[in-house]
């Protein structure tokens, strides 16, 4: 197989014709071979149906094929996988599926100062502070939205299994990014979505249960997807795997449009490969902000992974800044809390990309 | 305006080109205008996007004249509506929101025998008879997706509203078959979905919730769509509408695809003028079908609705029935419970589709 060059790559991606993108932790890019099968999947439920014998079949092989090759993105089985509409969806079914014994609500909630870690310290030290004897859910992003700041996955699931602690992650922006043995973590609950770092379409994402944890995680919402029926289709029950918690009828097309951006991936390079290249993108970005004078980068050390987020260090506001790059095609957010702006790069930003928002930056701070 | 003939509006469906279709209760076919729609709005977000300032906007707008076009096609305000994925997550939503006193869960539930009063008896007296003084939701069809029976709506929540009983409605059945005025029947919870009889696309739907009942009807699934936020992203009450419902990210392509499939509908006639043109379309099926002497309708007078449910007297399964006609190109569908075979025209049913089937119907039956 044959590495396309990054201009070839590129081009399979519309959105990036007429802009420099780094919304990246917003939302991905969809390719052409994604918008295709799309079309292409209407036609066909259209063709067949849309409700047939023929149209269910295609949902099963369609649901099917999309399982099969996302768990093998996560390095999990596919019973284990449940399709969701977004990462919110997931965090919900586990917040909600645990039995949370004697009183299922009244819980008590506490947060940690995680965010102290990103320059110095230690993460996995400091979460072993705060767990307390009857703390039954640790909830945390595998990489940060705001810092970009990556957690030791493994080593905190093997601290909190230890106190009989549960691990939820958000995963947000790790799918796709890291590569990913999940079921090697130990990791009880992972959410994610599609429609970011993976670049598939938007309404799309999933939650991964282990194994070991189905039988503890009870339903929430459900529907005809989650049970097995029986002669009279009256439920008898849950399906044995990752299904239950999916609910009735959703947009079919986007499964294969989510197959066909994962394929485009597997095309440029492995994960390891594409995720090398993002972090040699952000390291380059990375050390170019910290060349400006008036800009301050969250991180003091080279990110490892495609979130940089940087703040000004003089009067000019964030949301100035971002409009002002938008208006000349080049796409960042800000963020609340810490108050800054994101920049996202992916393995197939290019370099003329980052020095052109470079440029633009230092215009905008040389600017009366 | 004219009205388009019945040809030309059959030929805006890309399904109904191939194929005799009757299975409206399971899915719709999609308009040559919602496909388009869909492909136009995943181009617009990689151009303004997918993720910038634009595509906030756009998203806003999209939202904004879907809940608009279809708060006005259910009779009701745009705030009392929530987006959903699908029926049943409209129904969870409600099941799990209300605030179970003394205890949310060992809920006890008991069922009515309302199938009773398809041909005979009153819906509405069986449900006073079976009503309990601690009742506290009712959840009914407003048109049964088996039976197609149709209930008296207004009369039902009269009753219950009585007996400070609220009402919960699966209206898989109903939205894009029965003219609503939704509000004036005082109903307090009202699930539906777009796919079905409004030709939408799959995966967009919504719930209706009173504007008393939102107030005591607490968010379950909850994400940023649901929230308000103070200067540094932090959640701090839930929106004042349907929205504290939402999650987070959906399918936004296709809300265009859901408005312009209810405005074909409107080209075409009055939600009046639709459904008297279904109810004249499915009496035709009915009384076609009640003439063959091995086919018992389930209805023994004629339909109020488009659904038509019926039965094989002699030895032959209905499965082996619908697989022959979906072997011919007509499409219907079995049901389990009761055990039959269930026929859906829509308004654009064209009598030689009818006259199709029936005449497929007889030639299964005579073959040996």
């Amino acid at each position: 197989m044959t590495i396309p060059s990054l201009k070839t790559h590129r081009q399979q991606f519309p959105a990036l014709a007429n802009k420099a993108y780094f919304n990246y932790g917003g939302q991905g890019p969809l390719p052409q071979v994604s918008m295709d099968a799309i079309v292409q999947g209407y036609n066909d439920m259209q063709s067949y149906g849309p409700f047939s014998g023929k149209v269910y079949q295609w949902q099963n092989q369609e649901t099917q094929l999309t399982r099969h090759l996302v768990a093998n993105e996560l390095g999990i089985s596919p019973e284990t996988l449940t399709f969701t509409e977004n990462v919110t969806v997931g965090c919900n079914i586990v917040l909600w599926g645990i039995d949370w014994q004697p009183r299922r609500f009244h819980l008590e909630v506490s947060f940690f100062p995680l965010r102290e870690t990103l320059n110095q310290g230690d993460p996995v030290a400091m979460i072993s502070e705060y767990l307390k004897p009857n703390t039954r859910l640790l909830v945390i992003s595998h990489i940060l939205w705001n810092t970009g700041q990556v957690l030791p996955l493994t080593e905190i699931v093997n601290l909190c299994h230890n106190y009989n602690t549960k691990v939820l992650v958000d995963a947000a922006q790790s799918v796709g990014v890291l590569p990913l043995k999940l079921a090697e973590t130990g990791v009880d609950f992972y959410g994610f979505t599609g429609h970011k770092w993976l670049c598939g379409p938007d309404g799309l994402g999933g939650l991964y249960v282990s194994a070991e944890s189905l039988s503890e995680l009870s339903p929430t919402f459900i529907g005809w997807r989650s049970i097995i029926g029986d002669e009279q289709g009256k439920p008898i029950s849950w399906t044995p795997d990752g299904k239950r918690y999916e609910v009735a009828t959703s947009a079919y097309p986007l499964y294969a449009a989510f197959r066909q951006a994962i394929s485009l991936h597997h095309q440029w390079g492995t994960a390891t490969e594409r995720y090398q290249q993002i972090c040699q993108n952000s390291q380059y970005l990375w050390q170019k902000l910290s060349e400006i004078p008036q800009i301050q980068c969250l991180k003091t050390s080279p990110p490892e992974a495609g979130l940089v987020s940087f703040q000004l260090t003089k009067v000019k506001s964030h949301k100035s800044l971002v409009d002002y790059l938008e208006n000349r095609g080049i796409f960042l957010r800000t963020l609340l809390d810490p108050n800054c702006v994101r920049a996202c790069v992916h393995y197939f930003t290019s370099p003329s990309e980052i020095d052109q928002l470079i440029e633009t930056i230092k215009e905008f701070i040389t600017t009366p």
